[in-house]
């Protein structure tokens, strides 16, 4: 079947795209789990495809080791914590929170036996990981969650996602979907046909859709008390980074002057952490800056937004399902419409930030396997 | 080890008939639904590797279009059917019976935004689809199904099949093994070792067997009032098309004169549709011209019928597990006897077929790719 | 990451040892199945990679022959045991005892189809089979076991082991992990930490270790009545072959002489069978030299040993997993320690025999396919 013009600059446009078989950004920090996830407990989790073993030491602080034993391959997870030490669950290494190892039974010596340990950093709810380049960590760098500052409250949660991380950033870049994925939910029929303004640029990518006026669905109508009013949704679709996407909304009843309305935001950081090519750990903080010490506001918006966003679970699932069965058909490709600007960019900027990174590990291993000029011939 | 020259020669004729890891043949009409399973659900389907969505207009005419929407691959099987148009449950593309995007909300414009659709034709029970080059479409090249035909009553059913298309044609084409893979339902002892005649031309390959004298089994002894009796069964197993086969039958008491004959013939459609390279949709339309009126023989038929082809689902797919197993080893071939001849014969028809196709798709391809003189270098 | 001069000479250690990806070793006897699992039921088992069934012919001879028949790939062991041969259930081939074909339904001659039949040897519990080269067959080849001479009593079992055969052998050949992976069971803190020897030759590899003192688990406690005392407990890790490996014990009270001391030895053969890449039949012979006439103890020992035994089968499938999903990582690869010496040797050993048959192989297909100087060009 020969392609129409439109078809083959969709093809064209997709190459330049992260998809699910874009290799991982490692120099990031991600979200390794949320902070009352690690105990005493060894437990394992799969991070950019590498397993990895959290646990906290005796004194609260959290350690993130290779879960692979660096003798005979057996899960530390499934091992004895003794103190802060790991002690393999076969044949007995004793790993410290650095992962070098201490101890070797029936030997004395166990120099340059070691794992990779891992820099964690808590931020309030959740504990970011860096994956990357050793040399290359910087907490500074570890993107700020502005619903963690005063003034605000929060509850958090984790989904499991079998879909690329990709597809649910695109997901939360656009939110045309509200009127369909969330008819039932949060969604309204006027959303998707709501101006929208987008914001784009190196490595950050907005939308902003302007819903007004609107009836807002019960998880923002009941805590603003806007039930049944006309009212204002604004919605900002937020990029941070390959491992954070925020979402701010502010609803106001349009009946208000500008400086009577009372300040109703919430802010709801979307926190994607690739496991493998088609499954991501999905974790949830949303915070709200009004009904500050109203628990059961708390514990009605999360369950509503969490049934919301299960909806987006099972959508892309679906998506995951079709791609990774027709993704490989002649005529794959997918076509952009102009609500996608954002997503189409952050996509194109995915795909040249894991280009770079592995043109420069192969570049890496280049140098390393250069035969070393002392050694005889 | 090393091979003996009866071993030799089978590996060699091996590679000249199709096998599960032939391609698809795309230029053939094929059944992608029994009609009463289309309506106003949208239904899924995979034919030819390729995952199709069903249903049926208003007015009853049923439309097939690919299953993934063409903006971010949702599969529109779980979307919205809106009068005659299919809206999209992620985005909420709309897509007329053409498979063209007629509304992408907020834009105006969704020109050259489409998907597949597939001409179908209803003949009787079942619902043909065309797959293959949309200008070779031609509603006359559909096969006949002669128990279609005024005189017959038929009825009609589905079965999933775990196995390539090609295994569920061979079976047909030799039906040495109802003495064996059926013995506990139609097939007799004197079945295997019973004359046979082969009519084998370029496109179309038959097998006659004359069980004479016989006793039937209950399936057909009991409609033809034939239990006791020696009696006659002639059996033709006729390869129509790469989708469709019939098997003939006619069954007479020997101790009656041929102008005493009752006429008492049937004809089963077995029409396999190729989902996956191992798995396959199995329609059967089974039909006779004798006791016309009487709705507890068909009922009787049927259950024997099916009972008796679900032994050639289970059998067909212990094959495939083998195959799927085994068929990489280095001494992976099959060996044919006598009663393979009209089978070998069709295999290596699929074999071309599916191979000529393949050569013209990558030609066209080639074409296509031929960077346009006109364009700025 | 730039590695250290330890991570790059283990990398270098390990592309020189077997592991799940190393071919099988075909030329040697390997354990079938226990005799008494073999009978007149025809019985499917995957050894090597190739499907065999087995069966018992009415005189009791054991059978082996390949799964698949060989006309159109239907499974033997879902076919009919008919006397001594194998009727097809799909089309009635009927095979002899030596896999060759001797009745074609609908056809006289049937001369040249056959399917490999495996030489068997029954050794007391345990049934042998050659899978290799059919002349390189050679029954004085199959590793004695002692434990089934006279004055011995035996028990024997059977386990499915989701791992590569290689990993068992090395679990064998070292016994650190005593102390940790069967720490509930038979294992006691000191083991680990014992002296050993090991004992390296081109393809026999032993490891001895000496706990002494110690007291031992009830497994060994209760049958030699060394409860509560202050015991030896000396151990030999003897790799026999690719297909047997055998765990000697001696016991003894440290306070009596060695002139005084009862002979109270255990030997237990651990036969590991290659089914696939990452399974394995598990087989056990387990013997002592005492208390011989005591079935409570055979009894207890036995149950005792098989709780142990099914510690190593989920330590060694936790491993298997976590070498399918890291083993192609940038940076997998196994840190040997002191106590690996033998199983290093070992694995090497398996790995040079692997490919030289590999070798072999591909130089029999390369003679085999030069064209025969008679044929016309």
């Amino acid at each position: 079947m020969s392609l129409t013009r439109v078809q083959r600059a969709a093809q064209a446009a997709c190459r330049r795209m992260a998809d699910r078989q874009t290799p991982f950004i490692y120099n990031e920090w991600y979200v390794a789990a949320l902070s009352r996830e690690v105990g005493r407990e060894l437990m394992a989790r799969t991070i950019l495809g590498r397993q990895v073993v959290l646990f906290r030491k005796e004194d609260g602080t959290p350690v993130a080791l290779d879960n692979r034993c660096g003798h005979r391959s057996f899960p530390l997870s499934r091992s004895m914590l003794d103190g802060d030490t790991v002690v393999c669950g076969y044949h007995g290494l004793r790993y410290d929170e650095n992962g070098q190892c201490i101890e070797v039974p029936s030997q004395c010596n166990c120099s340059g036996i070691s794992i990779r340990s891992y820099p964690l950093h808590r931020q309030g709810p959740v504990i970011w990981i860096w994956m990357g380049e050793p040399e290359q960590a910087d907490i500074d760098k570890i993107p700020a969650m502005p619903m963690l500052e005063e003034g605000w409250v929060t509850s958090e949660d984790y989904m499991d996602l079998k879909c690329s991380y990709v597809y649910l950033h695109e997901n939360l870049l656009d939110l045309t979907h509200l009127s369909f994925l969330h008819a039932n939910t949060f969604g309204t029929p006027d959303y998707a046909r709501a101006e929208f303004d987008t914001d784009i640029s190196d490595d950050r990518f907005l939308l902003k859709r302007y819903v007004v006026p609107t009836r807002l669905p019960p998880v923002w109508a009941k805590p603003t008390r806007l039930e049944g009013k006309d009212a204002a949704r604004i919605t900002t679709s937020d990029f941070v980074s390959p491992a954070l996407h925020i979402v701010h909304g502010e609803f106001y009843d349009i009946a208000l002057d500008e400086s009577e309305r009372p300040d109703q935001r919430i802010k709801t950081a979307h926190i994607p952490t690739p496991a493998t090519a088609d499954s991501t750990h999905y974790f949830i903080v949303h915070g709200r800056n009004f009904a500050l010490e109203e628990d059961e506001v708390t514990e009605f918006m999360h369950q509503q937004l969490m049934a919301a966003f299960q909806e987006d679970v099972v959508g892309l699932q679906a998506v995951s399902q079709m791609i990774e069965e027709q993704g490989d058909s002649d005529d794959y490709y997918e076509i952009s419409v102009k609500a996608d600007a954002a997503s189409v960019a952050m996509r194109r900027y995915l795909k040249r930030r894991a280009e770079a990174e592995l043109t420069e590990r192969e570049a890496a291993v280049a140098v390393n396997s250069t035969p070393n000029k002392l050694a005889p011939a």
